[in-house]
């Protein structure tokens, strides 16, 4: 991976997120600064990044990727600072700063992610006045983007998630996918997919992207799921062990470390796979696929 | 008020709304069931009803409203869901049963808030499926959801209130005016503007509503202050004397019972004037404007 290109393309999606960020000014306060901050507090911006990259590899041009790019960032923002809450894992700490619910309080946390969900539709919805959109390519992307998001996506494996946890019930392999297979690979598909449809893509090369993302979605998080057994907690940023020590069903304790590995590199290799037949070219978002899901090798 | 009239107007609402709301079947169950709950609650469902009205009044026809109706609702009950949480009011009843969190628990009721959201938005976006929409009518209709429940609508009100309470902030008669005009005017506002838009009113048309709206929202909320105070508590369905108890701002405490009064018949006579000044006929409409805010006398 190319880091020097990486940090181009995270601060490009960076200006494009700041751009449709709500203005320190007047009311609401506090819930502005609320969400600002939790936005702000960095990230790799993966999801934009996929998508203006898939929306490049089709041909993509113009200004209508931005608000969906900032608004796939915002929903993500969004569940972080849900998934922060005291009510949920209660996380004191992300990307090394104090989570958005310490230092606004859990009320004003909940509403920071409320805001932030309404906005991403309410950003979303603003690429229907940049001239020369393609009204029915923003329809289609924003029906695949409040489905990725919503009960059959990222928020229906995050509600399993936590079902599962609150009643510390043991869940089969089935569910576990399930959960990966939405909690994040539900937002992967609707970077990839948005992407190729506002550029024009084909139906089934949207469907082999939604496919690829689906595998990179995840294999991401089996390698999360190793990672959180056998990483560097400086690297990957978060403390290691907290699974074990939360008796977490995760795809190690179903499968064991090498049949996870093994598991996560087919993925991996199936994912590049049917990405090479689409037959076009990007070559930074195939270096981007083989490193997401080879954080371990 | 012609009460049968009435009820026919909420089951028809429900109907449309039921429509709307996910099968209890597959994953993610127990976030499932835990909107359907809170949606199942009951409620006058006003916010739909005054969409329905109004799009008949300019001579809406067909089902494109439908999707509004339930995404509106949706709106409002993830609304409620998130200021009952412990986080928030800490309330355990509405409408005589026990709150959404108290049934499923404070992270799941956060989930199916989240949830309802998110389906709003989806819900919505059906209406570019119904035969003979308007593309540009629902467009701009979803524009206008979004920006009325949002930051700078419901959200904002909504999070002014909780950071006056958290600090407990003495707020001015401007800032209370922000909040009612907010946190309940807002969604009114979305309910018959979005009516009229749908119907294919004119601009004027929808700014008359817009106004309209408002001083109903407001009107309706100061009422409501009144009623913390010299309401029946079997009547009003929740304690009277909450805010005193709590120490709360409201238009009462600053203006006093008789001045907030007078205000309030004020602002509703002021509704109908504009009301009747577009010059399109809804007896039924008319009438629920006049029962909104007459509560009192």
């Amino acid at each position: 991976m190319n880091e020097a290109e990486m940090k181009v393309a995270r601060l490009r999606a960076d200006d494009v997120i700041y751009k449709y960020l709500p203005e320190e000014a007047g009311y609401p306060s506090t819930v502005i600064s609320a969400i600002n901050y939790s936005v702000k507090a960095g990230g790799k911006r993966i999801r934009p990044i996929f998508m203006y990259e898939t929306f490049r590899m089709f041909g993509g041009e113009g200004e209508v990727i931005e608000p969906f790019m900032a608004a796939i960032e915002m929903i993500h923002n969004y569940s972080l600072v849900h998934d922060d809450l005291e009510a949920m894992d209660n996380d004191e700490f992300r990307r090394g700063r104090k989570t958005t619910h310490v230092i606004y309080g859990e009320g004003m946390a909940v509403l920071a992610g409320d805001g932030l969900l309404n906005m991403a539709f309410e950003t979303a919805l603003k690429a229907f006045d940049v001239k020369g959109a393609n009204k029915n390519q923003v329809i289609r992307a924003l029906k695949y983007l409040s489905e990725k998001s919503g009960l059959y996506g990222m928020l229906g494996g995050q509600a399993c998630d936590v079902d599962a946890e609150q009643k510390k019930k043991e869940i089969d392999l089935q569910e576990l996918m399930y959960i990966h297979e939405n909690k994040t690979g539900a937002l992967i598909q609707a970077a990839m997919v948005i992407g190729a449809i506002l550029a024009g893509a084909s139906d089934e090369e949207t469907d082999k992207l939604s496919q690829v993302a689906l595998l990179v979605g995840t294999a991401f998080q089996i390698e999360d799921d190793i990672l959180d057994v056998e990483g560097d907690e400086k690297l990957i940023g978060k403390r290691v062990g907290s699974d074990v020590k939360n008796n977490k069903t995760t795809y190690v304790t179903i499968k064991g470390i090498p049949e996870a590995k093994k598991d996560a590199k087919e993925m991996s290799d199936q994912a590049i796979r049917i990405f090479d037949e689409i037959g076009k070219e990007n070559g930074f978002l195939r270096e981007l696929i083989i490193s997401m899901i080879g954080r371990t090798n």
